[in-house]
């Protein structure tokens, strides 16, 4: 196995399933590390500063979008939203690995500073469950649900830049497979296979 | 899920285990198919042509070499041995997934000819262990098995060519993954994935 940990990103459009995936890999793998994102936005009520969110100010945002801080950040209208990337490559060096549930055009930002990470793109089983999944949240209007609808569809061209994709018939399932990546991942033969090379030969010839 | 059948190529030293994960998975796996190779020494004592071995003349071999015939073949001392190619081609394209258990140099030539190919190389979990493991299977001098010893030394540079590894300290853990993997690289993205990016595109539009 790779000492390194990995980077999972899981993204995928909106209504796909990927936040139902993440929760039950969670679950299910006590040792995966979530990176929790940053945000400019007031704390709601039960948001906890360092677990919901870490919140900050629009200056110390800046700042660190200045000093290259962030694996991807986005504004939405007044606020900002972002992945600090000290924390989440502190973690990978230290062999644990790394979760992060995003939208695509922030996974396509992380792929940019971290292509070594684990791109899976997360499918619904068909665009009619979409639609059923998008109108079953609520607080949609029949506008904004052809607005989400029509999104998905152009974000699906997307997948082309991912490394895997799951098609979410059923949560456990799904889950299943993205456990088998990261499983699978764990034995890709990468640079760190030199290490490992180099350790059998140094085993063979002191044996 | 990619529609096209995987080729499985399970690989490595002598001595590491890869016929005992093989048949690990092929008990638990009932829908994989085994390639049977072909060969031109005389049958044993039980065993079956087509099940055991392809048995065929010398001059059919040869002709077979000829016309491209084999995904990868060797002639060891007066034998040849070989993988047919057609066979596994077909069942790839039936969408079933084909194992191939083979040395280090047979999985080198069938990359080259099907480099679209899952090539895993099995490990042992050390030299002390694949040293242990070459003695207990009996039928070696001091001299052959330090001949094995050190083709096996050798060996283990060629892990660069392959996809994965896979480090056998148990059977049943090594199969586990072996089975990550090949539900992992049935979900990659390769260029399969325009055919389900147009399915989806299409329900969308019907929608």
């Amino acid at each position: 196995m790779n000492q390194k940990g990995l980077l999972i990103v899981v993204s995928g459009p909106s209504g796909a399933g990927k936040g139902t995936i993440c929760k039950e890999l969670i679950h299910r793998d006590h040792d995966i590390v979530v990176s929790v994102s940053a945000t400019t936005r007031a704390p709601r009520a039960g948001e906890i500063d360092g677990k919901s969110y870490h919140f900050l100010s629009k200056e110390a945002f800046e700042t660190m979008i200045g000093s290259d801080s962030f694996l991807e950040y986005a504004q939405v209208y007044d606020n900002y939203y972002g992945t600090p990337k000290q924390f989440v490559i502190d973690r990978l060096e230290a062999g644990e690995n790394v979760l992060l549930e995003i939208d695509i055009q922030g996974a396509l930002q992380v792929k940019r500073k971290y292509p070594e990470g684990i791109f899976v793109f997360v499918l619904p089983p068909s665009m009619k469950d979409l639609r059923h999944r998008i109108i079953h949240r609520g607080s949609e209007t029949a506008d904004s649900l052809e607005k989400r609808l029509s999104c998905a569809y152009s974000e699906i061209e997307y997948i082309k830049n991912y490394d895997y994709f799951i098609i979410n018939d059923t949560v456990c399932h799904a889950t299943d497979i993205l456990q088998s990546v990261i499983t699978a991942e764990k034995c890709r033969v990468n640079a760190e296979i030199e290490e490992i090379v180099k350790r059998f030969k140094e085993e063979m010839e002191n044996a």
